[in-house]
């Protein structure tokens, strides 16, 4: 008999023998149909293996990232099946799950492929997988593995096996076919429901230039046909919410190639959004305590020598700028923080002057990879809606509390309700990787995890995951299309005051460290830009849209009246313009549904002669007709709806 | 005889010997006590020196430059003279007049001298003045002038001589003294009547430091007692309004040595007065149809090699920035025009899409010797409050009008009552020197023309003084201590637009190249600051201030009633805090009044009694006590009094 050790903690005895689909049957029948893949004691292995020692087994369905994996694995070896059946002599080489799907990199010799051959290989892959096959692993001998492939003429199996340590090789065997492979399938084919091959494209092997080139075929599958349409429907929807896309649309920025990439210009219906966004912060940041200050994009080698950012990150970042003639070495900033740690340096400081809270919305630079580079959310310069506190350890358990209402606030008024967070702590057997007493440590800790407790925070603990310099406290937001975006920061330093000989000078008299808090709710303007593209649409929350209201004349008779409407609006702070063109009705309405206005008013003669506008809400039409002033009232009712509170 | 042209037109006869003084005694008595020198067909001589000739004579007096530098360079002999007297065997070098004055340089030998021996040289130099010497001008061969000095053993005269062209050279007597001159002094010394050294510095023969290290004294002379007085009142209020020490003792700004010289960090309450600045012409310019827009402060060598900019400073720039493996080539922007170029080609226009108004405030980067940087007025980053209009050749003298009236609105709004403009022209003799069509450039400079006598300005025409691109208005404001500064440049570009290709379709259906308008009413905020700074010496007008009021509690019991005035004029938006400390009434005082708080409301028992504020304003002391709202109405009557509308 075996002690099987379940995830619950609870024991149970087995027979030796018993497989991994034994124990799921033991549990109930219907969670054994929803088994996909296992693992035992740490290493995946088949469902089918025969377990005969004691161990711990964990059994994943397809709500696991790991159950997925061994369904998308196990399907790339149904693709490549289906491949050698259509197309035959080609010669396979690597396939595995990646995080949305599979593919399968392949050498198709003379034969050609393109993306209309798709539904015919699909089609394949289904009959395939309707047979209920069952993967089965086998051990070779490197030299026979070496042999079945040289038999195929496949140089790059062979390749593979030639760079694996000697020892045992391992294949899997289903239906007719077989491929090298680790393991780690699911019971059977037929589980396997709907599938969709995506694309067809190039790709090196082993990713080097200097070889040959293969095809790439990516694919997903899924254990239901709802599943798949979900998806499509979901790329689909996530191509129309593309930042990219609806930042052009909406004009808010542009690149030049001139000027460079990753190099974002903001133009101004995308400067007007992103200042909204800015002084929304402000507002609740002055009301917050904290102070705005300014510094310059640049600072002397020096100042990141000290803050042993140079060290560091040197040789990958933007080189020094250098001057004509005084030997002097400048570096683009890559963070705000050295900045302001010699702001605070200019004065003394007592402990009554503290908390310190220096914010700015700074212009960073840094060196990515062009290939890397993607419209807002990667780019070489970005603006932080930065701020560091300095405070002394009495401040912190309050200070990460407030920090934690401001984001709390940033989600909730720009309507993401989805999030989690997760705390940062140290790894305690491992004292030797961070920086700072044993006393800082706990209290820093234990600051976060009463605040993030206090504020009813959905949090998770990673032990282990703080910075060298301190823990932190991190919140990933789901947006409407549940793609999880990392949001927000909050990471407390010892490092930089003690790097930069920060002091204040305490109820003792004596000089102290001040902790240092660094945080942005927002994270980068850029970033965060695009998240709420993608996130609303561009159909941002009616408080922060450009332009809430777009004015449309019936004819070029009513501007007068048009731009009567449009001051009694601006006078009740509703940004709007008059659309007046010498066009139809239908295509302003049209037109002003594109570029997302909210409201749309339509104004006539019968409107001029009453005092009244006819509403038109965006994508949901005609709401009737009303005074002005019944008009301010509404929108600023749903603004006020909408928003939520920051009380401090 | 001979005929004297004067100034203004008229020619008069005088006998062949007649001297400058015979002409000025020729007009008057009085104008001729004034008249300290002269200049015959625009070279300076001795108001003695005999005519012969017919010519053109102007005779100066101190209130024109060139009788400054006539009565400085005359001042510069009676030092060297009272120095030969007091310290014999001094070397003389050489003593030219400056702007402020004029200075000797000497080599003392084993004399020694320091700020405290100058009263005795200036009783000396006055004594000297007294004597009423006239200067005479003498000729000599170039041989005899080397002796003259090599028998003194003054081997710095020699060498200037030596460096002389062979020839004449001449010499300037006066009582006892001679030395090597070019001419033009004052009729005699007597009219010295106060000088004033001021101070001993080290100064290198010929500014190389590898030369023997000799005395400099500087000290400036003049007519009257009273013009030294004024002067020296005037240096005094100077060094008050110094904007490096109000910027400090404000805390408005700092610098630190390791993030660089010239690159200032603005503090909160600098970021404050910065940000009222910005906001406020943000105001005025969406009031007049600018948009704003952002951009990095990079871009890639070949934006500058398309701008021009590259070839022309690149050298004497910042170097170039690197990537690690990419060969990319990025500068730090040095202006916003070539970025906001790029932004106009982000999409086609139409002629009944301008004026485009692109308006940022963009920090930019220009290398500055170590050396020549001060304060915030020569720095190495800067923020300019720039803005691009992109307009037809038909909009361009409205938009010049309103780019006149912006600018006026800031001067007015800010108290520069004092301000005059140039209009810099092409020189039509040289068209070679200028790009652009002969039309376009009439159409450029009549619509400045116009919109300056349009808007009324006290303006001078200079021919030749435009730019290669375009002509150009600037504005010189007076400040409290009368010194000229420019502010506020407006310029018309059709360079950039040609370069960069920018087009729009005409009426007539054909692309044209719009046109380009640089302009920057404040120039930058770095030095606009320091100008406002050294012009109000930190009184601000009241609705810039950063904090109006300070709101000064009796003892701590006070803090509710000053908690709750605090809220009721942040209600009317007048921008306050409460000063609650457990100090004394009297230092609070004080220390509000160094910190220019304009008002100080004072509340103690009585006045939460009465709902009422002791009111004390900066610098004028208790104007009685009143009901809060009261308060409020006075302070919002100050404002409206002393801001100029702006309506466009």
């Amino acid at each position: 008999m075996i002690g099987i050790t379940l995830p619950d903690g609870t024991v149970k005895q087995f027979e030796s023998g018993a497989t991994p689909m034994d124990v799921a049957l033991s549990i109930s029948e219907g969670f054994a149909r929803n088994v996909i893949s296992a693992s035992f004691n740490g290493t995946k292995l088949e469902t089918t293996t025969p377990l005969t020692t004691d161990g711990s087994l964990t059994l994943y369905t397809w709500r696991d990232d790991e159950g997925k994996e061994a369904f998308w694995h196990s399907s790339a070896h149904i693709l490549a099946q289906a491949l050698e059946q259509l197309y035959p002599g080609i010669k396979l080489t690597i396939g595995p799950a990646i995080d949305t799907g599979f593919y399968y990199d392949v050498d198709f010799g003379e034969h050609t492929i393109s993306e209309k051959d798709l539904p015919t290989i699909e089609k394949k892959m289904l009959e395939i997988a309707r047979g209920k096959h069952t993967f089965s692993m086998r051990e070779s001998s490197k030299a026979a593995a070496l042999d079945f492939y040289k038999k195929q003429g496949n140089q790059y199996k062979v390749e593979l096996i030639e760079n694996l340590e000697d020892g045992t090789i391992t294949f899997c065997d289903h239906d007719t076919f077989t491929d090298l492979c680790r393991g780690g399938h699911i019971p059977n084919t037929g589980i396997i429901k709907a599938v969709k091959l995506m694309s067809v494209a190039g790709a090196y092997w082993r990713g080097d230039e200097n070889n040959t080139q293969l095809t790439r075929i990516y694919g997903i599958s899924f254990p239901k046909q709802k599943d798949l349409k979900e998806y499509l429907e979901l790329l689909e929807e996530a191509k129309l919410r593309d930042h990219r896309k609806l930042g052009k649309e909406l004009e808010l920025f542009t690149f030049s190639q001139k000027v460079g990439q990753g190099l974002p210009l903001w133009l101004p219906k995308g400067t007007a959004l992103r200042e909204r966004l800015e002084n929304f912060l402000k507002k609740a940041q002055k009301k917050a305590g904290y102070e705005m200050v300014i510094s310059p994009h640049i600072a002397q080698k020096e100042l990141y020598v000290t803050s042993g950012h140079y060290a560091k990150y040197g040789e990958d970042s933007f080189q020094p700028i250098k001057t004509p003639n005084e030997g002097e070495e400048f570096f683009l900033k890559p963070m705000n923080c050295p900045h302001h740690c010699e702001m605070y340096k200019h004065k003394p400081w007592s402990y009554k002057d503290l908390p310190k809270r220096f914010a700015e919305f700074g212009t960073v630079y840094r060196y990515e990879q062009s290939g890397e580079l993607h419209g807002l959310t990667r780019v070489r310069g970005f603006t932080q809606d930065d701020a560091h506190i300095f405070c002394t350890p009495d401040h912190l358990d309050q200070e990460f509390m407030n920090v934690i209402d401001l984001v709390l606030y940033v989600f909730g008024s720009l309507g993401f309700a989805d999030f989690t967070a997760q705390v940062s702590l140290r790894d305690p057997e491992k004292p030797e990787k961070y920086i700072g007493s044993e006393e800082n440590w706990e209290k820093a800790e234990s600051a976060i995890l009463n605040a993030a407790k206090a504020k009813g925070l959905n949090y998770i603990v990673e032990t282990g995951e703080a910075a060298f310099y301190g823990p932190k406290l991190d919140f990933m937001v789901k947006d409407a299309l549940g793609r999880s975006w990392q949001l927000g920061t909050i990471q407390v330093d010892y490092t930089l005051p003690e790097r930069f000989d920060l002091t204040y000078k305490g109820s003792d008299n004596e000089l102290h460290r001040p902790i240092m808090i660094h945080r942005a709710p927002f994270g980068s303007m850029e970033r965060f830009v695009a998240i709420l593209l993608e996130h609303t649409g561009g159909n941002f929350p009616l408080w922060l849209m450009p332009e809430q209201v777009s004015i449309l004349s019936l004819s070029e008779k009513y501007e007068n009246y048009a731009e009567k409407v449009l001051n009694s609006l601006e006078n009740d702070e509703i940004r709007a313009l008059v659309d007046n063109r010498n066009e139809t009705i239908g295509k302003k309405i049209r037109e002003a549904e594109m570029n997302k206005f909210p409201y749309m008013l339509i104004v006539g003669e019968q409107e001029e002669k009453d005092g009244t506008v006819s509403v038109r809400k965006h994508s949901e039409g005609d709401i009737g007709t009303m005074t002005v002033s019944e008009f301010s009232e509404l929108i600023n009712t749903e603004i006020k709806k909408n928003t939520v509170d920051f009380n401090v």
